[in-house]
């Protein structure tokens, strides 16, 4: 019988192209992947959250909290701690207190669980999103998931090229599409994949943009900024969000983590939103799972308030900057001339263009011939929209250093450079 | 600005009824909740799940994987022992092995995660679900939300009436409608809110009935069967489940969980799916978190691994059947002879039917006057599905002995049988 009488949504849902990275890292033990967006093993917080969960779970005045439900929109101790420490990083930008309000503050399942929300609550299927090129493709499943189009913007070292974001909101008022156009997402910090940050300039000027093309939207056009590396940049040098731009209060969304930063397996996310969409959010966040399991948010709760998290955040840091630098040396000493890349600033990855007549594709012989060498990495194209008014480039990848120990990082990258040497 | 740029499903999705009596019981500390899902408190297994942490994250070893990212799909001993678990409660009903894989399980953010996500893989905004006369409200939320009409089924003391599921079907099969029709969905044990438990005959029934209309369907019309209270029977007399009937290997759909019989801080669910919905639901579940957090389902593991949860169960079985004794006895103390209810053989509710002339709804005077006496109910109402093919009934009341201590159970039903004898 037809679909398996599946919803249009079920039939559209593809596999994430991730899966089939995984399988093939289960099945060749002696694999190195530079591919996996998992986090550093030798860092994580193990002793660190077994002492937070002795303490918490020593008495049953603490403990029984942790174990029961709690509310929708999230445990209020944890909301407020995330309200100040988003304000903290805000720094002297921060500006108006209300906006760093506990009320505006939503706790979820990992932030990505946000963004499936967010998703759901502004895009019917044939509406717009405008997306960085490239971008974070598992939020481009979600798109495709909901049949929501993309349009990619070209990125320039700090951010989205501006011009083209007005070029591209023109286009689309001469089409009669501006009322699909529903938001504008932003990974706005160490970005994955290009590992760059967004200037504080670029987002004040985006958001004045959409704001200019909001009437003849007939609606509000979002900009939800995607934060999920912010705390892992390795240096102070932070950059104030979006939230801090004018205009910003009824138009920002921000989505931000506790994952990366403290422990993937923990996957506590949280945003600040708008009113109206902070409420949408929260009566479907009500029918997904009527709110975070508890335990999780009172362990992070714990680990802000004691420090822990601050403290274990400093090692983190280092620890990448690390591995990149590993990273960095390897690509210096192995990788031909005519490669381009960055030197991250933060983050967990680093993107190179290779030059544009060897493809980088899941069936390109460089990738081929990389996993025969048992190397493995993301291919480029993967991280790009489908967007019907520009050609994807199919020569880039992205390499990650989070999960890759540093003798694997090393001996990763002498690999495929030697990959590189034969193909070119 | 029109509806602030929502999509159909955010303006559609309606704030759950429940957070109206949440805001009632916060705004009235002195009140007694007969209305919360919440579980004991008492019970709830805080130095049970320390120790089980402690072993855990004592080493690095097993630590390390609780705090980094899984797959999708679950943690595989998870799996695996919930496969065996389920295997165990079908006992001499199990039968063909294959149904109790592992590779047919999935882990989930509690067994509502599971529900809104079979809701999305195979509902479109106009199907029709089947479901019971009275049901689990916030499955009537994620409906309402995705635009899914219901129908309802009257219930008889062991499930549904199968002639009327069959009536159903015919008139929508004379309406042409019979294509829109997705799934029937039964809360198979100590059900929300009624406490009735479905017989193995009823669902073998129900299947074949559903079976017999796919032809006209076009499509399959699977059984969803929510089986969220059947660790919580009193005594070990488990029905066996839907997947045990002939023809359920590819029909039926079986949603459990953890959360209610370990701890709902906690919030595991899983489900056992036949495999196109089981792919599709995959595929869902990596845009809305790509896997459920991996301490929580490290902690379970180990809580069945050890026999620990086992051991709980028996505790918060006794604890229950002895709550709903006192609230049984306080009924037949203090409530007039004209109210109609069923001693619970399980779960955590009471369903009493008033006489039809007393209105039980948020609005009513009884209600009203049941607030004023700081006691709080659940109206019957709101557990009926939207149905413009009968009449909903407005004179019950869900009762539950969950949350509330025993001597919160005597009183409160103490309070609400003066309130009946004033109102009546």
């Amino acid at each position: 019988m037809k679909d398996h009488g599946l919803s249009q949504l079920g039939r559209r849902t593809k596999e994430p192209p991730i899966s089939w990275l995984m399988h093939a890292t289960l099945a060749r033990p002696n694999l190195i992947s530079l591919a996996a967006g998992f986090t550093d093993n030798d860092t994580l917080p193990v002793s660190e959250s077994l002492h937070l969960l002795q303490d918490l779970l020593g008495r049953r005045k603490t403990g029984e909290p942790a174990l029961q439900y709690g509310t929708t929109v999230g445990l209020p101790d944890l909301r407020e701690l995330t309200a100040q420490r988003l304000k903290q990083l805000d720094g002297t930008a921060a500006g108006n207190p209300r906006r760093y309000s506990a009320d505006r503050a939503l706790i979820t399942h990992g932030s990505q669980q946000l963004l499936y929300m967010i998703a759901e609550v502004l895009c019917d299927p044939g509406d717009i999103v405008l997306v960085e090129d490239p971008t974070y493709f598992v939020f481009l499943g979600i798109m495709q998931s909901h049949g929501v189009r993309a349009r990619g913007l070209r990125m320039e070292s700090d951010g989205i090229d501006v011009g083209r974001l007005r070029q591209v909101l023109e286009r689309l008022d001469r089409e009669g599409e501006l009322p699909r156009v529903k938001m504008l997402y932003l990974v706005s910090y160490s970005q994955n994949p290009t590992g760059r940050t967004t200037s504080l300039e670029k987002k004040t000027a985006a958001l004045d943009v959409l704001r200019h093309y909001e009437r003849k939207a007939g609606h509000p056009i979002y900009l939800l900024e995607d934060a999920a590396y912010r705390e892992l940049g390795f240096s102070r040098n932070d950059v104030p969000s979006t939230l801090t731009a004018p205009g910003a209060d009824d138009r920002a969304i921000y989505a931000g983590t506790y994952s990366k930063p403290f422990a993937t397996g923990v996957r506590i996310g949280f945003g600040f939103l708008p009113d109206p969409i902070l409420r949408a959010t929260i009566r479907v966040k009500a029918n997904h799972d009527f709110g975070t399991a508890s335990l999780n948010q009172h362990l992070l709760a714990r680990a802000l308030r004691t420090g822990q998290y601050e403290r274990h955040l400093v090692k983190l840091r280092r620890r990448y900057a690390r591995k990149a630098d590993a990273m960095m040396r390897g690509m210096r000493a192995h990788f031909p001339k005519n490669v381009r890349y960055e030197a991250p600033t933060g983050g967990m990855y680093v993107w190179a263009a290779l030059p544009h007549s060897v493809k980088t594709g899941l069936k390109s012989p460089f990738f081929q011939r990389a996993l025969s060498e048992d190397v493995l990495y993301v291919p480029g194209e993967l991280c790009y929209a489908n967007d019907p008014t520009r050609r994807k480039p199919r020569h880039e990848t992205r390499l990650s250093f989070g999960n890759a120990s540093l003798e694997e990082i090393e001996e990763g990258i002498a690999r495929l450079g030697r990959v590189l040497d034969e193909v070119l």
